[in-house]
């Protein structure tokens, strides 16, 4: 077995490792996503980052395509990172034209990229059907563009756009354009499967021939074969991989696996397959850049405003998440039962969810997590909390993502529990009056009634808000905050809605989740009812339970 | 180039096709997601979904785990599924107990399934460390578990956790736990990529050696070899593929690619791969399931309120999404330029993203798909239906989803929207009093004031709910049925609330959707509002006014 817990190398294995060098496109590519928007300063932001973690190559963006891109490169050029290649790219020029008079490629020429990226047609299909050229132009195209560009000093790579569906199709053709880039000076040549269509025998094969070809015309210089890939057959990390296998030593990606449809190959899964899955055969990265991972992936995730992807491959929030009782179980005895690297490895942290699929493990390791047990904890407490869970689980709530609310399910179970407040009434009432067709007028109140702290203080309070779930934390902030002060400090940041049995019509059971943080942590609280308004309440109430526990206990141990 | 714009056998592989038996998991595997429980009616449902597409196994869950999957095995055998076969998983006896005498296994052969589905350790490190148990005592628990199933008349599947891990550590002892489940009677061994770390060549070796063996010990009887992976390296659906090359049968994958900490091999995905791009060697599913595939996909999104994958593989709604100008130039001279398989082949459609000009065709997409212009749609009508569209949108609405929204908002555009009632005022109130920590009294109240029928006859009626939303409805009813009775034949049936910009906590905007069916027709509507309730009302009414206005369209017909 590959002892894939620590990234050290094979003993066995002493070769020299082979360098991948990843070439990311988030910042091009990737901008193809539906959604996503870089404004330029989250591409300066992105390109040093990029840069920390030993990326080879940061394609910037299309200079000739709009003003911000163009601007990118001026800034880039200004303060230039420290190891990575800044690439700019761009097409063959266009038909009919002279590249010394294609606005396209003066663009790219006077960007201030280290590197040129041109890309050209590589599919005899694609040449004749959609650049609407004959064959020969095209080769025309390729050759004089990147001649062209070579001659003002810069470097250039060729990408194979449509290279494999081409080469399928007619594989002379497609072998010929790559010869005559390679003719014309391209350091390097990018094989694209530009629609994602390909299989991973195809893409091997299509790499090997594509070395061959480039080998047999530059028989002297080593041209380095690189590969792109979507994930519309969902392969694109494994056709990564096949390429790689077959001889290609750069690989394109992006962050998160941007871009256009299904996205492109995923660089930080790329990465850690290639650094942990083959026995020390491939280098890639910065070494220590494997452990930032999982933090590159959520800043970029914050970046683009993208829902992540929980699941996602290494650096997902689930993906060292243990439900299941047999699972945790073998955890607990050795984490190499149900995992196949260590999370720390590329900086996430292994999560135990507590659900009715879980058994007492769970529970005991949510226990040891959150430090609620110093020592080992009590097997009567674990059952009680077990069987606690089990029955409120059973009315619709669900503790894996209500950190907060179990805590306090914990302490309420051990008799720890000491109430803030004691609810007496809460009420809320919505008045809508339509004006007209497009004019409503409205009224949202919310009463809430509470004994507060220890004296028991009675208070009643009354607030407005923009829905009636608003209105009630305005009236119970307003209530508990002359008392609690430390209140202040907490803020709400999520509010989540689902409605469970929601083939009852509105008469269904809703599960709200309320996210709240401080200037310390984050918690979530839950709360279960056919009733919105009353699921929203015990989930806000849970809130501010939580968050002044803490400073209860804050304040026992400062007097010990 | 494959011909995968038509889902057709390419006429030169003349070959027989292989049938692929696909094995959902969801409901076992799947349910231990982070987030997902499945209810016993969400199990029911998405049984009879399976089915019907033409999934061959339906693993429905661990009869000795819970009662809910006890109760689900006795509901389905009243109602059995019309092809797939459903499987009951469980785990080899206990160590050192006699399968008669271990409650798990009681209660797998007591549960009316027709296949049942046995997990033991197929590795020797696992059965060691983790079971605890001596690598001879973990042999006879598979061999007596198997015999004792088998002797009930039941079908016995085997899966072998830990296969491969076991495979690469100590190869003989893996191939002893398959060759001691082929013995003891086994009709098919999955092979089972437990912690997902394995890679795709690992795969194809270890399915070989496994098909190997197998047959070595049953000359006679084909055992038919599945596999079972996980997508922790990102390379599920790629490990799949592999071990059907290497002559795997039988496929376990679950919806969406759910499943623990990053998800199962997604069913969807590898049946559509192995459909569309093997040139027909393969055949899965039944005739005409392969274009339900978007609809299953995001029905099951629904069903576990996850977030959907846009960039999913076929069915994700960004998966044939065109946004750069060099794509959607090339879609419109030929789709194959950018376009892997025709999105129709998935049940998927194209989309345009970002110009007015897509907007447009979308709208006269939309118009012909709801067959609300039998002709050629005005220009005029076309341009003013975009306009309202994009303003609505911008608010939060999204016609996609709610088809009677849209159709009635083309009517008011149109011109020819009569209203059956006005709306003058609504006022909800809940009031909740703490009786104590666990006792609550409520009163929950709406009231509505309307304008009802040509006549414009005043009512204003009040009713209560379980919750404000279910109370509006009451008392919507109570206000407009007099006048319309045709109303009582109409019910909601499905009510979903998504909190819009969750960052802004409480005060966050609310789009709520509203299902309802009479007689003949389902229909969605919807409300988007900053109060949860108020959106609830503008979802409530349109549902309302969409029923009214068919009954006024028959009534027109009948009196022409």
């Amino acid at each position: 077995m590959n002892d894939t817990f620590s990234a050290s190398k094979d003993p066995k294995n002493d070769k020299k490792p082979v360098r991948i060098e990843l070439y990311d496109t988030s910042l091009r590519d990737g901008a193809q996503s539906e959604g996503v928007s870089f404004s330029l300063n989250d591409k300066l932001a992105v390109t040093y980052r990029l840069d920390d973690l030993g990326i080879d190559y940061i394609e910037g963006g299309y200079p000739a395509s709009n003003e911000k891109d163009k601007a990118y490169f001026e800034r880039v050029s200004e303060k230039k990172p420290s190891l990575a290649s800044v690439c700019a790219f761009g097409m063959t020029r266009r038909k009919g034209v002279k590249p010394e008079d294609d606005l396209g490629l003066a663009a790219l020429v006077e960007s201030n990229a280290e590197v040129v990226t041109v890309v050209g047609k590589s599919s005899a299909f694609q040449a004749k059907n959609v650049l609407g050229v004959s064959l020969e132009e095209n080769l025309a195209m390729i050759d004089d563009t990147l001649r062209f560009v070579a001659r003002t000093g810069k470097r250039v790579f060729y990408d194979a756009e449509h290279f494999f569906d081409g080469w399928k199709d007619d594989p002379e053709y497609s072998l010929e354009t790559l010869r005559a880039a390679v003719r014309a000076g391209a350091e390097a040549i990018t094989l694209c499967d530009t629609n994602g269509g390909s299989m991973p025998n195809e893409i091997a094969a299509g790499v090997s021939a594509a070395l061959e070809a480039a080998q047999k015309v530059s028989p002297d210089r080593k041209v380095i074969i690189g590969i792109h890939t979507h994930n519309d057959c969902g392969l694109a990390v494994a056709n990564t991989l096949a390429a790689v296998e077959a001889g290609a030593t750069l690989v394109q990606g992006t962050i998160n696996g941007l871009g256009e449809r299904c996205g492109n190959a995923d660089l930080l899964v790329v990465a850690a397959n290639l650094s942990l899955k083959f026995n020390g055969k491939y280098e890639t990265l910065k070494p220590g850049a494997l452990e930032r991972l999982t933090q590159f992936s959520r800043f970029m995730y914050e970046l683009t405003n993208i829902h992540p992807n929980v699941a996602q491959p290494y650096v997902g929030a689930s993906a060292f998440a243990h439900k299941g009782g047999m699972h945790v179980n073998g955890i607990n005895k050795d984490s190499k039962s149900y995992e196949h690297v260590s999370p720390a490895l590329v900086g996430n942290e292994r999560r135990v969810l507590v659900s009715e699929l879980s058994g007492k493990s769970n529970i005991v390791a949510f226990l040891k997590k959150y430090q609620l047990e110093e020592e080992a904890p009590n097997p009567e407490t674990v059952a009680k909390i077990l069987e606690k869970v089990t029955h409120k689980e059973s009315l619709g709530y669900q503790y894996e993502a209500a950190d907060g609310s179990f805590k306090l399910l914990v302490r309420k179970v051990k008799g720890e529990f000491i109430p803030s407040f004691k609810r007496l009434n809460f009420q809320t009432s919505v008045i809508v009056n339509d004006v007209n067709e497009s004019l409503t007028t409205k009224a949202t109140v919310a009463t809430v009634k509470l004994r507060v702290g220890r004296r028991g203080e009675l208070r009643h309070e009354v607030a407005e808000g923009d829905g009636p779930v608003d209105a009630l934390n305005n009236a119970l902030r307003k209530a508990v905050e002359p008392i609690y002060p430390e209140l202040r400090d907490m803020k709400l940041v999520d509010y989540k809605v689902r409605v469970l049995n929601s083939d009852a019509g509105t008469a269904a059971t809703t599960r709200v989740i309320i996210e709240s943080k401080d200037g310390e942590e984050h918690w979530s609280t839950i709360g279960v009812s056919e009733n919105v308004v009353e699921a929203s309440w015990i989930a806000l109430c849970d809130s501010i339970e939580y968050k002044l526990a803490k400073s209860i206990d804050y304040k026992d141990k400062a007097n010990r």
